[in-house]
């Protein structure tokens, strides 16, 4: 995709260097609103919720807000009273240099746990910030969300109702620290979508939980994840009908599984993504348990790293996460290549045309029951010896 | 310990090279009491159970037993219908060569999951396994039940009952696929004490959940968890009262702790041994929960072996351990130095305190929930660059 399809009616973006990451690059971001955007967000279920993650929820409660501002280097996560006043003064300075209210401005942070913000760099930052702003800003701001990503990821989609365009445009960071459960890292997603706040937050959470809510790096769930969404209306688009609502649904869960699964592609040390698809589920809750505890087996993520079939590792993540099930009803492939029918292995010959299928970047492994008709996906990768790396030395 | 303290009296043990292992080192061993033994097991909960645990579960319905067989190189695990006649025909062929029933025979295997046992290889090692059976024959067994192990793990207690001493002798196997849910990789327990079936099963059941059920490695759970111990009577003791049976509980849980401590120094590539102390809990529950998601935190596992008291990795994993917590009421430390207070934390000078004690090979990390009155222990090990070396080549 050329990045210069990355506008979007109504909105700029722009970024600086304001000294919070290490090495001198962008990071902090600002998206703004030329107009009051209807707004929703879901956020990390992670009770130990970071600072500008609680801000968020309380501003995003009005159903509106025209800018959100993010930092990475520093998550403002576990900093106390004094980290919540720094996302509030954060929240404050950006509104008072662009003239709005400090309610309308979303917040977000990533990067070390347990540091306090340097204020005064953010303070300095904001009026270039706030200059900078432009149409083509958005390349821009999703590299000053980066932190452990090697990439930057964007998604856009392009829609129509009763005859007229309208655009969603998603950006994500997110590499480590990934088992969203209702929100992934940081996601904010604009739209010129003229749409109503009740629509709007049931969009977002269908969409979320087709998408976020399905992916796992290591399991482990941040105490940052947001995802946002401003619709600025400027589309111009009738109130939408069930169909239009049905289209913008697909649109927008395009978007989501599109950065969902870049975040997998960019998962801390990943050379594998692996999507699984567990069918046959007594009930769709069990589903969910049984993809979670085989996509996050560190014995699995290891074979799939070793590109080795090792089907007895999925059976025995299967047998400890508590589902129904029977051993001799399951069976296993790796793409379209049976291994394992009824609980046992088709045998080396299947093993080694599975083997050369996670030879390849990206394969897929399909496990079914046959207890029921509930299934569940998820999107995961292998664990390796650059995850151990990246997250042995990650402070020091 | 010297290797000669690793007899008990009434029991004899061999091992052989059966062919099972790739290396032709010993792989298959057995144990033989001389009189029947009182005799009780506890076995995984995974719920795909390899076919020996089934057989073994079956046996000990009777309550004694007079040898335990068990070979390494293969879990006998995933192998259905053919799994389980092979382990049944492993026990008929050491009971006729024993001279005993098959009933009184207990079986065990570890190894690799989803491959048909060779029993042809075991029928002719048997005989020469039964020659071989002698009193010093401990040592070899052990080694013979090794896979990824790095080390052979024995533990022994003496104890003394009115004036009458007695022993109790454990051997254990593991180092992967560890996070025993009542139960471990392969342990025996052998002891001369005189007991009845009824108190020997609640001391190991209690032995068994103050030891191997807080130990943690990988978070997965094997499909061939199983701690047996046989107890012949041999002491001749009284018929234990109230403190005679406690005194023993001590000494079994000593042993079990010793081993069960034993596998987490040998967990496949830990360069660390931590001992996790989480207290001021709610609930039990919510401290066994608390406690496993930290220990299970490849987040937290990864800042162990970088030697980081990256404490927010440990705040954001009790956070999404869905306990009832405050962030702003817990306390950490590493050994006696504390960096955590209040949810806060202390700064950089103690965090520089800490980092030189987990430079040590085993260090205590100790969590104040400041919630209640419960508390809970694991000991687990870091996550390195060997975990992931041994468990991507394991079958290739």
């Amino acid at each position: 995709m050329k990045t210069d399809t990355f506008t979007i009616p109504g909105f700029k973006a722009s970024a600086v260097a304001a000294g919070l990451k290490k090495n001198n690059t962008v990071d902090l971001a600002l998206i703004f609103s030329d107009k009051e955007a209807v707004a929703a967000g879901v956020f990390t279920t992670n009770k130990v919720k970071a600072a500008p993650v609680l801000l968020c929820m309380d501003h995003i409660h009005i159903g509106k807000a025209r800018a959100i501002v993010a930092n990475a280097g520093n998550a403002n996560a576990c900093t106390g009273k004094m980290g919540m006043e720094n996302a509030r003064q954060t929240a404050d300075l950006v509104a008072k240099e662009l003239g709005i209210q400090s309610n309308e401005i979303l917040v977000a942070s990533t990067g070390v746990i347990g540091a306090q913000l340097k204020i005064e760099l953010i303070q300095k930052a904001i009026p270039d910030l706030v200059r900078n702003l432009s149409p083509e800003g958005f390349t821009e701001a999703v590299k000053a969300i980066m932190t452990t990503d090697s990439f930057p990821k964007m998604s856009r989609f392009d829609g129509m109702i009763d005859g007229k365009p309208y655009h969603i445009l998603g950006i994500a960071k997110g590499a480590g620290m990934i088992m969203p459960q209702m929100a992934t890292m940081l996601c904010f997603i604009l739209t010129d979508i003229r749409i109503n706040v009740h629509d709007l937050k049931k969009a977002l959470s269908t969409a979320v939980e087709a998408s976020f809510n399905r992916i796992t790096v290591d399991g482990d769930t941040s105490t940052n994840d947001t995802v946002l969404i401003l619709a600025n209306g400027m589309a111009a688009n009738r109130t939408m009908n069930a169909q239009d609502l049905e289209m913008f649904q697909k649109g927008l869960n395009q978007v989501g599984i599109e950065l969902a699964a870049m975040i997998v592609r960019d998962g801390e040390g990943a050379t594998k993504v692996v999507h699984i698809r567990l069918k046959g589920a007594a009930s769709e809750e069990e589903a969910n348990i049984a993809t979670r505890t085989v996509a996050n087996s560190s014995l699995v993520k290891t074979a799939f790293y070793g590109q080795d079939p090792n089907w007895g590792r999925i059976l025995a993540a299967l047998g400890r996460s508590n589902i129904s099930m029977k051993e001799e009803g399951i069976s296993i492939w790796i793409d379209d290549i049976q291994i394992v029918e009824k609980g046992m292995g088709l045998g080396p010959k299947q093993e080694k045309k599975a083997a050369e299928n996670m030879h390849n970047k990206e394969f897929h492994l399909t496990i079914d029951l046959n207890q029921g008709n509930h299934e569940y996906t998820m999107i995961t990768c292998d664990l390796t010896h650059e995850y151990v790396s990246i997250n042995a030395d990650y402070r020091t």
